[in-house]
């Protein structure tokens, strides 16, 4: 036998484990048990936010971030308000999405793992989502599913939305009138998001569908100040970013009362 | 001062408090801590299952139900493969829900609070739906959401699904494969549920809109023995019912390693 049988080998730097935590809606009671543990244990807290704030997904988890952990801000270069169609901000975004992905690699390949927080549920409309695709085809990833911002608004509001075989459309509240009122006549239950400045239209566009009546706005679902109303009885003041309307499917709800 | 003014008003019993529980897809530790809270604290557990077993619902919380706790099964009189549409069906459905929420307002009635579980999300094509819409009027009701199997899917399977602008299709496999196609053409990210049987025509019905390249196929999602796989690879067997076709959208996501 050779010596070199019992030379060790050298010291594999073990990577760390990248991890998206869905934060939910707003409230931290719906953290799930899952997403407690991965924030509690992760050595590196990650989180988008705006400069100046240290954004919602941090604000949910507050309470539970176990004092030494290395805390990483990642700063958006432009506000919602950019023009997001423009080549400066496809440009800008996709060059921070770069960059964080790099900065959060070093402590991936020191062994460090590191947990993204997501607002909602990662892979649904999440910012996470581009860190993943950079990262996950080189490192150990997981993601913990998250509850939706509109799960989260139909539950506060009470509203049964979809059943049975009913069929459920999301849309962004940025389509065309036309478009959207299309797509609204041709469904059971709708949610539409991206609310914001387009409430008149998606107003429109709900009446044009004969859906407005069953419609419901929800502000700012699960966090201490929301709430839901009809949309018939909005007065068409500005929205705020984080609403959303709700559209009941389950046409063949039982009313109460009557008898099978 | 008359002595009926010094007499002690009639004590009134408070009603008790209905709360519709998500449990999520499977994994316990995808119960939020609002759940695992209305879980231990409620006076009255009540779950759906079908005759011969205590359902999957109440599998996923058994660790945290109190010593003491009144379990409430709420037996299907009928099994997932009864002809839906058929009126024999429809009649013994309605009647269980409404004997459902007569036996459930007996304890409410008596002011003990009632958690009923509801596997996924209580609103969304959740039974406990039936329940909510005989009881909410006359009793305080509360929604707490849960992780929704396509949410719990997707990310079990890494998968981003929708991003941006994207719209998302939720769809029952029970559609006609026409119908599927055109819908399949129609939008970006879409979720298809009720696989089972359906599994051939809804492959048929992703080919013909040019989406099944892409389509994962996913089975008991977040449960101990769950998988995925792309249904291109599908060797066309019967699927289970708890299974869901994911089609992701996000079609301009960026490529590993392309430059802004």
């Amino acid at each position: 036998m050779s010596a070199a049988m019992f030379e060790p080998e050298p010291v594999k730097t073990l990577k760390g484990k990248l991890i998206g935590v869905g934060t939910g809606p707003g409230d931290p009671e719906l953290l799930t048990l899952k997403a407690v543990r991965a924030i509690e244990t992760a050595d590196v807290l990650a989180f988008f936010c705006k400069r100046g704030s240290t954004g919602n997904g941090r604000g949910i988890v507050e309470n539970f971030i176990r004092p030494g952990t290395v805390e990483m801000p990642l700063v958006y270069p432009v506000t919602v308000e950019s023009d997001k169609n423009g080549d400066d901000y496809r440009g800008a975004i996709a060059g921070f999405f770069d960059q964080s992905a790099k900065d959060i690699a070093v402590h991936l390949d020191a062994g460090r793992s590191v947990a993204v927080l997501s607002e909602g549920d990662p892979l649904f409309y999440g910012s996470y989502m581009h860190l993943h695709l950079r990262l996950a085809p080189t490192y150990p990833a997981e993601v913990v599913a998250g509850i939706t911002a509109m799960s989260g608004c139909w539950s506060m509001a009470g509203l049964p939305l979809v059943q049975g075989d009913d069929i459920l459309s999301v849309l962004p509240g940025t389509l065309g009138e036309e478009t959207l009122t299309e797509r609204l006549s041709g469904t059971d239950g709708a949610v539409i998001m991206k609310v914001g400045r387009n409430l008149p239209k998606i107003r429109r566009a709900l009446e044009r569908a004969g859906k407005l009546q069953g419609a419901l706005y929800v502000e700012r679902g699960t966090m201490a100040n929301g709430h839901a109303m009809r949309l018939a009885e909005h007065d068409g003041s500005p929205a705020p970013y984080f609403s959303l309307v709700l559209v009941p499917g389950w046409k063949d709800r039982p009313v109460h009362g009557d008898t099978p």
